[in-house]
């Protein structure tokens, strides 16, 4: 029988577009052995997700991107098949970065490294699906920003994958009405068996109209794994103060323009953008104005401004704005 | 002595790009006089605002534009020369939406009416700047939204302006780094007089650079008035979980195209958006699994995935992803 060797996806040119299987080196190497306090863990299972792509392109990204010649980064499973640390036998099972690869060596008690528990009552691959770190990112995600409140509208985008499949489910054990919106009617029944209220399809002509139809109260909370289009579609009938849990891009990771726009950003640097008019905080004006007369008396807030003379001067004066012709607060003096 | 009229601007056409004088329409009436409950204010200063224009376009925002055939709507603050009401004498002022026009007739109990104080220490226009609707978005856009730390670095844009001039001055009284945009040296100068740290002409060549000089600690909030460029090149510059107060985005106001963006519907909707990455959660995974596990045992919450067999595949496999042709979790089985 032929030695067992370790199959190593190396990454060899960063993919222009799709991912082909010529950007990657297939490199076999000797199977390690664990040095003192390592494990050797055969993988299992390897989780691909979106983010895998980010992971290849050489921009500013949330992790440095996977240099040239480096083994592809990827979370998976392994089983201990090798130890050489007393407190690791044969058969434990850890997630982490386990790479695209058969075997790697690891510190098990290091950082990243997750023993799971003996005797699962559930599948492995669940344990990177809806219990791993594709659950804990619809859960964090969706509770932590999203808020959701009994009876609130919530939209989710890439509905049918692994993140989007367990958010619906969640929102909806919040008491939420829940849309998904999903490319295809098979996917569209997948849904609606999880529970969704309704599922539009964006390949679907019609699919606006279909999506306004679906949340007649608006929508309050998108959850969004998609970007572009749909993004701005769903934005469009948000509610007031409504909230976007902007998780993913995806219909922009192939591209090699990217980062290119301001949710590139927001997402990877993980920003809160919020729209701002003072109505909302009018109850509190009072409040306001105290702090800012105490600020001014004492000297601390100063106010300027352009004063123009006269009512008939209003409508060319108001244009002073977009020319920049004003300091300070732009006034008519009208008598 | 001529008797005095009341001189209104009405919105004759909605205007294409840059307001003209031939937009409105100055309609001479007789004076109003006031009916039982109601004053007859007489406009003293009239405020005029970006806000304004997009008052004056047909599109969804936070209130109905102006009708046309309509008074122009503006804050002021008018002087009260007859009265009708036994609670208010000749000579009060008030401020609120007098529009754009001489003398309104008003029930000065109405929601909206603000009556100031008499003996103002401080001269009327400032009840319409640092005092008024401008100090309160600054200090309420600053202090709720943008949440600044002492040390945090804050770049406002727009910073010359009225809202922008009192939320440098502010943010400063929190111990923050103050960088402010504005167009022209004249302006430049004036925010570092107004004790800005730094004053970015963004007219001059090499603005970019000498912004990202003048933040060597990156930004942590932007309060931003202006959008477009401004806000893409302030937005790439910020640090992870850094704040966009969205409060006004004037680059955009004179376009007709509007409103053309995401940006548009989150000013307008006062939406949250937030970028999201499951790393920030970690250290509460465990929670998360918990509760995860908890519903998936009971039933509620169900895993679901698509899994691909062989680590060779993986390459191509990650493409199903970006076509659509998974539904769940995307898995390769390796050994």
């Amino acid at each position: 029988m032929a030695e067992p060797t370790n199959r190593r996806f190396l990454l060899r040119t960063r993919p222009e577009g799709r991912v082909k299987r010529s950007d990657f080196e297939l490199s076999e190497q000797p199977v390690p052995t664990p040095a003192p306090g390592e494990v050797v863990l055969r993988t299992r299972y390897l989780s691909l997700d979106p983010t895998n792509r980010i992971w290849m392109t050489d921009v500013e990204q949330y992790m440095p991107p996977v240099a040239i010649g480096e083994v592809m980064r990827g979370l998976g499973i392994g089983e201990v098949v090798a130890s050489a640390s007393p407190d690791h036998k044969v058969g434990d099972l850890f997630s982490g970065l386990v790479g695209w690869q058969d075997y790697i060596a690891v510190v098990p008690k290091a950082p990243g490294w997750i023993q799971l528990p003996s005797g699962l009552p559930v599948p492995l691959p669940a344990m990177l699906g809806a219990l791993g770190m594709t659950g804990l990112t619809a859960y964090f995600g969706l509770m932590e920003l999203g808020k959701p409140r009994a009876g609130e509208t919530v939209v989710v985008s890439a509905a049918a994958g692994a993140v989007g499949s367990v958010v619906g489910q969640i929102a909806k054990l919040q008491g939420c009405h829940v849309v998904g919106i999903a490319g295809g009617p098979e996917k569209c029944a997948f849904l609606r068996e999880l529970g969704f209220d309704a599922a539009i399809d964006y390949k679907a002509e019609g699919w606006k109209a279909a999506l306004a139809a679906a949340c007649p109260r608006g929508i309050d909370i998108d959850f969004e794994n998609v970007g572009g289009d749909i993004m701005n579609t769903v934005m469009a009938r948000m509610n007031l103060h409504g909230r976007v849990v902007l998780c993913g891009l995806i219909s922009g990771y192939n591209s090699d323009q990217r980062p290119t726009g301001p949710f590139d950003t927001i997402l990877m640097k993980r920003l809160r953008v919020e729209g701002f008019i003072i109505l909302d905080y009018l109850p509190r004006a009072m409040e306001g104005v105290m702090q800012l007369s105490q600020w001014m008396m004492a000297g601390k807030l100063r106010h300027h401004d352009t004063i123009v003379d006269g009512l008939e001067q209003a409508p060319e004066a108001l244009n002073m704005l977009f020319d920049g012709k004003n300091t300070g607060k732009l006034l008519i003096k009208v008598s």
